[in-house]
């Protein structure tokens, strides 16, 4: 007896949905069955921005940041405070900075952190970018705000070896307690970094 | 000072993306920046299967059900049982029961259930197309397979007030306990519809 399934357009589509962050084999077959029987237009609008994203956005040729012109907004703004970099691991790591309004200068994306263990090294990483960025703009500081784990310590420490040899000063984002945790939630390694990056009062 | 926020057309990916079913802002965020940043081919092939699925799949004439042709799979099927029709209320309740391998007649879906509600009025389910198959195809039996809920059963009601003029069985599935559940499992109106409904040993 022949197993009725559904026709290979819609299996099909449910496996290529199955690609996208976060959504597992159910969620895949909801989101094809609702493209296959919505009755507005929103499916063949959803298919057209994919492709209209894709072909507008690309990386920022400075800073790696979401760009539609060679420049990302940015790095066009001729109001940010130059001689100032922030050097950050994802384009996405930069929205929540700008979400501070304590940073004003500009942004240097890496596109990941090194990785053996993902196969990252140093050669994948936006950071022949970077040197080119220094002997270029020839910036007064640069702030690192990697990850404050294993791997973007890791990364920012290669950063600093190679950086030393220019007349600039490296800096890093202050590792302590998290604004509203107490003592309690704190975790040891939290704690002693907060204690050993203590401030004069 | 002017906020800086992702580029437009990702914001419009974003708000696109929000109207799959299951997806919120978070996941619709996250898509779309994967979207944005895959290297490969995979965005573009998930544009395209929308659109080919959207184009390809249709309703088969006859019973609902997800088609390519003006008939589904099981209606073209010439060694389905004649004479024999399962009311469903979604194309989507079909592949279950095809998966008991206990029926062998034919669907007909009716594109939802009665439900003031929602606005969902018999005229907008295709129970016309129904009384027009029990006409031209003079089944023997009409089984309802309807949701065991208050709309399911009110739908069930109003069809069998409809078909009882016609020469025609009309039967549905059996309420009771749901196969592995134990009695302390069982809610009040499951354990006296399956009462009501015990069978002789």
């Amino acid at each position: 007896m022949k197993r009725i399934q559904y026709p290979d357009a819609i299996r099909g589509l449910i496996a290529q949905l199955r690609q996208m962050p976060g959504v597992g084999p159910r969620s895949a077959e909801r989101i094809a069955l609702w493209f296959v029987q919505a009755r507005g237009p929103q499916p063949e609008a959803i298919a057209q921005a994919i492709t209209e994203a894709r072909s507008a956005i690309h990386a920022c040729r400075l800073c790696g940041f979401f760009a539609t012109e060679e420049l990302c907004e940015i790095c066009a703004d001729p109001s940010r405070t130059e001689g100032l970099l922030c050097v950050v691991e994802q384009p996405t790591d930069i929205l929540p900075l700008e979400k501070t309004s304590a940073f004003r200068g500009k942004y240097h994306s890496l596109g990941g952190r090194i990785s053996p263990l993902d196969r990252v090294a140093p050669e994948d990483l936006r950071i022949a970018e970077l040197i080119e960025r220094v002997e270029s703009e020839n910036p007064k500081e640069i702030i690192f705000a990697l990850a404050a784990d294993v791997e973007g310590e890791a990364t920012t420490h290669y950063l600093v070896d190679l950086l030393q040899k220019y007349q600039v000063q490296l800096t890093r984002l202050a590792h302590g307690l998290p604004a509203g945790g107490g003592l309690e939630s704190a975790d040891e390694l939290t704690l002693s970094r907060a204690l050993s990056g203590r401030t004069r009062l």
